[in-house]
């Protein structure tokens, strides 16, 4: 049995392994069309930075190793330009010439290419990507050869962690983002905060701006955005995106799904019997949408490539599905998700509600406690969680990993309001976010209370509802929503009547847990009422 | 209608509030025999430490927040001492003399009591326990007042958070504990690191000992073990468990379930109609074991509080149960657990296999990665997860709660391979360690190799099977298991017909990747293999 893989990064180097620990017998040979094969791609933004300092960190493994431990046969500097799937053969452009190699099983891992946007100017000296090691060998001689200042074409992951490593090189960052948001994939209000995080450290973001040429005599001296703007700088990192590289797949007859990728099945078995695929360049289920959606992440793209390999090699195994869980560091932030955002539920035509949840890493009397906002995507009636969304400086990582477990497995807010997460002061509360954004939730979905959300505010207003702060005087002082009347929680059940029965009620207080016992008060006496979710942290989203 | 609340801490408290928000008319009183309610009991080791400073931060609400936000008419210092179940009426001993006040319903949350085991001395000047404010206070008078050594008694959670703030303020404290293992609900090597944790920290630690007698002249001087052994000390801290405090719902006429605490159903109602009960007194469904179980945290005092107190007051809410999720801090290690370890599963007969999962807190090539090693307790044939237990220095926290999510949800190790978790180099791996760990375990499911435990060692030696460690040459050098055999892993395909085909091979390696291909190459050419789990790093359980 002879097995070709084409691609040697995340899944085409698991799969490779995988084929031989699944069958010791079969050949297999792995095409690289690059220098290097299973090489730390994540960790490229970092190297750049300093923040990684060796190299050869990167270097996961070596094509000796392939051959010593795994007797796969790597071929580096090999590009496979053809698939013929009748003939079950591909082409192979290598520096003495172009061969033919039959397969009985053939593993496509083929990635992305990063998307290189019609600019004038783009081929000049100056611009790189940030996408192999040779890529970031040119940046990091570039900065030391001497850099002031770089603008990131994108405000992605690639771009935004781009744009902070080269901020710790001391260079003059600016990140120009078409879309009105950086970090698309999460609600806006999340964007906001990124963005003052990079206002902090000296990054400017202009979102909404694209670029319209990139000048400079021969090597890059700025770009002009399409309203006229000029920017100086000496370096353009395009950070634009990734499409997939299907050209392989197209030439093989391969079918391509609804989202652009490559179409495979459970195991990860293209519409050709014979040829399997994984990675950057396949399309997935998501299970919380039922929508096949290209996901190009390190995560999916090593268990594609296990699967695609144990299969290819006869085995059986299933990769189930994505759910788009991301995550990022910005500064001292770090923002994630997981599952549906508000702008992917509603595009779904889900019935839906958000719920905020201001919370903390762990218990507030224990040193270091940090402030985080979750955000909840809930199913009305079933109460199933679709979504989460979450921005702190610490304990971030751990509430989306266990939201996403939850949404794998189906949970509902009726779940997470009883589940039994560690408890000790350093490391959460006795409700821990997770489980009090259960409890909030949970109270919404069984009808108990009504709430609204910051950004509905002045819509609110407008239909004549009056704002209600329930905190302390010293916190109104310090700041509050235009407009809003205080009435302190503790003095409610003294002053009520002072609040006419004919008004509507909006409440806040710092996080929602007054508001929640003032409105239930409230209610008691007759009055409409409902809770702004997440209260004034969640309106001025303070992580 | 009229809802008395007896016991004003985790449970107590919850329970009166959601009353109140559950039904703004009811009368609520809430009866406490001591001085403060709704304290943080879980800080009280750190506020000894001086790691929480401000005294305060451990009060978290009183009596007149209650009354002012709530409604609550909170009476301290009054201890309940009597229910008369028919006639619906408790009795009450104040500093005024004993009352008697009448329900409609009663929710009892009496807690605990610290165990006072009878030794010789246990009165003695110096003796104290660590549940109380007062007791806290106490402390850190004694600790002012100057304090040099200290003996704890008992090696669980209050006895170990306690030991390890001693020593912060410059105390030398040696732990005493009675069973062979201190943190015993956790398997015994996960107490052997905690031990050389505690060790460094220059804290020793005696297991199996007990202590005879508390000696000294009015004031504690030292205490005398079992076998003779004596430490001089001028401070006992006495952390031999909390039995439930179970008498009032004995006098009530309640039924006590099988773990001595009181039995409830879902709803948190006794076998009383109208009287419910929560917190460290009662006893709850472990959901994996299916025993009724008495764990006296916070997290589960708090849920059960809430739902007790919102059905007591005409809701309809239920808990649904516990795993038996715990954590704890000691030095700079995380220990934690959830579900089942080795021997729960061995005592209730369940068909399971353990394996260890070395890993890091996140990417390896990313600055400050910690070790840390899992170990889940997995059904044979259904794969199903059934307990987790880490320890580490960083990020163990957030692996458990993802694992404690899982074994929530039914989920087998076929899903952990599967699960989308929140993947950049700041934060994990590619392939998480529960990732990780499901692929282990799901490959051992699926019968692709069996696995041996490194505690079952001298028994493969016994029978005769050959150690082979198949990592480098210099690896091998700095440490092996004795006996071993060295065969590194790239030089197997070449040397191993110096293997004998009639021997058995227990293989092993760094953390069992190398071991695991070195396995199934040796299966494919005919040897009898087993790979040990987790291999050099869970044997010497490094982290």
């Amino acid at each position: 049995m002879r097995i070709l893989v084409v691609g040697g990064v995340a899944a085409g180097a698991s799969a490779a392994t995988k084929a031989r620990r699944t069958n010791e017998d079969a050949e297999i040979v792995l095409f690289e069309r690059g220098n290097y094969v299973s090489f730390a791609n994540c960790g490229l933004p970092y190297y750049i930075g300093g923040v990684i300092e060796d190299r050869d960190e990167l270097l996961l493994v070596t094509p000796e190793m392939f051959k010593e431990r795994f007797n796969i046969d790597v071929r580096i500097n090999h590009e496979v330009t053809g698939v013929d799937a009748k003939k079950k053969t591909i082409t192979v452009r290598t520096a003495e010439g172009v061969v033919t190699e039959s397969y009985d099983k053939l593993i496509l891992a083929t990635g992305g290419t990063p998307i290189v946007p019609k600019i004038k100017g783009i081929n000049k000296d100056g611009v790189y990507h940030v996408f192999t090691v040779p890529d970031a060998d040119r940046i990091v001689s570039r900065l030391e050869a001497g850099t002031k200042s770089a603008v990131v074409v994108g405000g992605g992951f690639i771009g935004l962690e781009s744009a902070e490593n080269l901020r710790e090189k001391g260079v003059e960052v600016t990140i120009v983002e078409r879309l009105p948001q950086i970090m698309s994939n999460m609600d806006p209000e999340f964007s906001d905060v990124l963005i003052r995080e990079f206002d902090a450290m000296g990054v400017k973001v202009l979102t909404g701006a694209s670029v319209a040429e990139i000048s400079g005599r021969g090597k890059v001296s700025g770009v002009v955005l399409e309203d006229g703007t000029k920017l100086a700088c000496d370096m353009v990192i395009m950070a634009a995106g990734v499409r997939s590289s299907v050209e392989l797949a197209q030439k093989a007859g391969l079918r391509l799904g609804v989202s652009g990728g490559v179409w495979t099945d459970a195991t990860m078995r293209t519409s050709d019997p014979d040829i399997y695929a994984a990675g950057d360049m396949v399309e997935s289920l998501n299970i919380v949408s039922g929508q096949k959606v290209r996901i190009p992440l390190a995560g999916s793209a090593n268990k594609q490539g296990r699967v695609a390999g144990a299969n290819a090699a006869g085995a059986h195994m299933l990769f189930k599905g994505v759910q788009g869980t991301a995550i990022i560091k910005v500064g001292g932030l770090t923002a994630a998700r997981t599952g549906l955002n508000t702008r992917e539920a509603t595009l779904l035509n889900r019935d839906f509600e958000c719920v905020y949840v201001p919370g903390f890493s762990n218990a507030t009397y224990y040193p270091d406690a940090m402030p985080m906002v979750l955000k909840l995507t809930v199913e009305k009636q079933s109460g199933k969680l679709l979504g989460a969304q979450a921005i702190g400086r610490k304990g971030v990582d751990k509430r989306i990993d266990v939201l996403s477990t939850a949404i794998y497995a189906g949970l509902s807010v009726f779940d997470l309001e009883n589940l039994d997460l560690a408890y000790a002061p350093p490391y959460s509360s006795a409700k821990d976010p997770v489980i009090m954004g259960g409890m909030i939730a949970a109270n919404m979905i069984r009808g108990e209370l009504d709430y609204a959300l910051p950004q509905e505010l002045d819509a609110y207003k407008k239909a004549g509802w009056v704002i209600l702060d329930v905190r302390t005087d010293g916190e109104f002082k310090a700041g509050h929503i235009r407009g809003a009347k205080l009435l302190p929680v503790d003095e409610l059940r003294e002053r009520y009547a002072e609040l006419d029965p004919a008004k509507k009620y909006l409440v806040y207080c710092g996080v929602g847990y007054r508001a929640y016992n003032a409105c239930l008060f409230l209610k008691a006496k007759g009055y409409t009422v409902k809770n702004m979710s997440g209260g004034w942290r969640a309106y001025k989203m303070n992580v």
